[in-house]
């Protein structure tokens, strides 16, 4: 059986999700996990996965020879860097999204992946769920004709910290964008226009850290399709993921996941627990899924399901959308160059 | 357009909902209505619907030359009496269920209507529902191929007064008598077997009036299927009315009715209102409709759609649970003849 | 019991329909009924109904001292004039949506309403449906919390023939004109902004006609809150009218009505039948409950549910709606004076 | 951390799926693995999960002083043997179901069991499923009020093959034996008398091999609720697992879980892929906690989830439904001593 031999860098939530499934894979060697800040417990952490060396200097994954593939999971400003050290150094590359807050850079990072011949992929993991890979492919097989109308809910069950949002590069490229990556792949279209609504009405400190926590963004595609998706950073329900592609010969609506199928019939009336809470339970497979490819897709030459270009594609919708939002009018994807 | 002139008997709460229908119904007039209680009340609300003659002698009723058709509301003790005086005087019959608490009795009604050529329809309102219409619909289709298994969920929202209790003639008579003919009515096949389980769950008083409050009834049918009905005289939610059959090619199932489709999702769950509360809300349209399928049978000269054999195969499984539950064993519907 | 004496202008499908409602309800007579049209298929349909005089003179009606209310179901170009005659005669109006497809003659309308001290409700029926009025209930009564996002799906199952596309003035003024009452009346709040996309996706035709079948619009309300609205002039699937709330504290969503709850599984998947087809079917009640609580509120002297306003506030909608397709731009209902 | 050394008899498809499990749990060490047929791919796949031994001789595991417990996945006529001797080389035990097809065998087990002081854990798995968890766990927290009606429904979507019914030891041992658990599990109650009616409606074979295919269970608990099991060799809609728990406040439902979410709405209805289609993909993470929480009791020093009074009582109720069946009469639990 052929084996892949990997490093991480970035040993973060996202960073430990990756490495924790990965080592699952019996196809994978994690030989290295980096971070900036190393300590006991993650030595403690990677050894218990069998990861033996832990280590502050992400450049010693570069410079292992033996490492065919890094995944990149540490902060957004480092991801274009890192990208183009991996490409020169030949690795393939799984990056988490987004690429970089600007997609100018962004672009520079996708030349010298090209140039390299390296394979890469980015951390869009919801085209792996199984609601929405279904979509697709009911789109893609025709059972719905031709698509009119994308709808897309995507409703976080909390805001994050105010410290993240400083950072974070704002609703549309830090959250929003997971859902233009959706548009395009339930669509099977590209967005060339975009109009967006922002309102503040969660928190006013997001308001006053220049952000909105409440969108609604109407898209145009090229095949004349019409769209919209609706943010918000506070549901009190939980986790709210929902789409539905609606088209000249019919329609797909998916629900949220939930954690069990218990109805509750009362005097009060008929209940139900609320949505799988949060991205780590609804996309709890889909993460895996979206590593075990690209192992796969590496090990067997193919084409990574979800690459650059789709990474590139949603960077520019996010940045059309803030754009709109600021000038008040609809946005050309055009414009965006 | 032809016309039917009818008479209603018995002025309660099932006579003047027929009276209402009736009153609507174009193809008929109501000449009269009789009660044993005859008030002001009962004279205006009559007169609200047109009816000119409210009595309290049934006789004049079927004296009536010009009535067609007698709409049997009473006490059930006065069911046998009144078809066979109806049936005698020529006139078309459409009784409440159960014809009699003995199916005997019954017997003898269903000759008089024989011997006398008038049509008979018996009160099963529940097969003009538009969801067991359609569970029908599709296993005479063929569409679950051939039936294997029959399950009826039948609970009511609350029992009904001690006083009722006493003269109804108990669960298996009075309620689950519907449900023996919805087992008949979906499966397309004659019981031919019965055990009953019954216990005293809900009050304790029914248990002391010598009748039973929850029930598991157990069937065979005459095509080799099983089946099985549950009933309960309180569910706190409301009134519950389901149906599956389940057979060799797919499944049919049917939810409740509910007064709309909202459905609240917050911090504690989602939630929906419960389903329509009672009979009346529930069985609204069918009890239109059965009265409007009597009218035009009679007046295109066709079969009734519920006719005396069904109301006495009602009553004689009523018989069968009834002995089951006393016998402690499974009772054949040959044993009661 | 008081009575009311009403005359109807207008016998096509609307007029017909409310003139059948009316007929059953007992504190109204139906006076008289006019049409252009005037045929002996029409007096047999009157006379069936218990209305004794058909003219083809809609005068008569409007000179008619008994006549205390009429309703206006001829067509739309009719509306003001008929209207502001009414007002003046001093009868109470029950008016078809739109009043005008030009609003600043609403508005004069409007004047003479008032001016006459006259009542006039508009035919937004859907504001009597179960499923929406159970939203506002929801919304109105806090259980959301404060209202953040508003959407509202409403796709009819076939387009209208072209000639009636001619004269719709429309898909904004025509359908989407009760998804704008529909947006104020579940928000509880005016909509200030609209931007409304459009496209040509069912039938060419419709778009040389100088029409569009398919529409997101977005929508900024009073309150701070956002909004869409998703329109298509064909679902395969049948009539689609959905609608959800979402706020601070959680949301509600409707789904649609559906002619029974069987749900068929087979080894091809799991089946329903498709939701009530048309309006006539999903709005039947909500026709009833509209003319009945008009009579109720005559009768009661009290305000109508519908009035003038909200007729006036949707026309409005709908007109900075197609300003904003046109102009490819956002438009601010300060704009529409 | 503690770890625990384990071995695992039988190497079949329940004995890899538990081994596999197993190897992912960090406190676990599987030291051999035994089949009466080793093979050089069984040995390949036991290298891949790192268990170093597989042996054609279960004595082996055994005999090894340093494994602590064993998993019993060999065919039901080894498990009395094997469990007696495991407990006399003091292991503890995680055995299949059923123990015996002779529960007075099984009794002889547990003697064996207790004399050892070892913990005995059996494999009703459907006791650590999402659904029925969240069921037990609403019903003991009186969400519903006391129990009155517990209804199971388990049907499988293809019969196993006919070698397989000559062993199983029949429907209500080999099937239904996992329901009356779940009554158990569900109720908080003792099943007391069982009344079972069986068919052969599937496959005649089956019933010329002495077995039925088609069953209706009904039951009564010490705590006075009725119940009813029903069960299907064949649902060509794929794996059909439901209970509902009805009760004096309120009643839970559980409905299937589905592989997605996806509803597809076209002219022929709306339709949703079947459920997940059989044992294997439905109970997926209920055998992973089932095994991990008998590691914990172990590890704890606590009692484990499901012991051997739980399956001696599931074995009495089926030997009490075949006694049922075959005299065609109810049969009380206190028979079966």
């Amino acid at each position: 059986m052929a084996k892949l031999t990997v490093g991480i860098i970035g040993a973060g939530r996202i960073g430990r999700l990756h490495a924790e499934h990965l080592s699952r894979n019996a196809q994978v060697e994690i030989r290295m996990i980096s971070d900036v800040f190393v300590s006991d417990e993650l030595s403690a952490w990677a050894e218990g996965l069998g990861i033996s060396r832990v280590t502050s200097d992400y450049k010693e994954i570069m410079q292992d020879q033996d490492i065919q593939a890094v995944f990149i999971c540490s902060s957004t400003n480092t991801h274009v860097p890192f990208i183009t050290e991996a490409a020169q150094a030949g690795k393939h590359i799984f990056c988490e999204k987004p690429i970089s807050l600007d997609y100018r850079q962004t672009m520079e990072a996708l030349q010298a992946v090209e140039q390299a011949g390296v394979l890469l992929q980015t951390g869009f993991n919801r085209r792996f769920d199984h609601n929405f890979k279904r979509v697709r492919e009911l789109v893609q097989g025709g059972k719905i004709g031709q698509p009119h109308l994308i709808k897309i809910t995507s409703r976080d069950p909390a805001p994050p910290s105010h410290d993240y949002v400083k950072v974070s590069g704002g609703l549309f490229m830090d959250m929003a964008i997971h859902d233009f990556d959706m548009a395009r792949y339930v669509s099977g279209s590209e967005v060339v226009e975009v109009y967006a609504q922002g309102a503040v009405l969660v928190d006013p400190v997001i308001g006053e850290l220049g952000d909105i926590d409440t969108a609604v963004i109407s898209l145009k595609f090229a095949n004349g399709a019409l769209g919209v998706i609706d943010n918000s950073r506070k549901a009190v329900y939980g986790y709210d993921q929902r789409v539905e592609v609606f088209g000249s010969e019919g329609s797909v609506c998916t629900n949220n996941d939930f954690p069990n199928t218990a109805e509750i019939s009362t005097q009060n009336g008929i209940y139900r627990d609320n949505p799988k809470f949060f991205f780590l339970e609804r996309y709890h497979e889909s993460y895996i899924d979206e590593t075990a490819q690209f192992i796969a897709s590496i090990l067997n030459g193919e084409k990574v399901p979800v690459d650059g270009h789709d990474a590139l594609q949603a960077e520019k919708i996010a940045f059309a959308a803030k754009t709109s939002l600021l000038e008040g009018r609809p946005v050309k994807l055009t414009e965006v160059q």
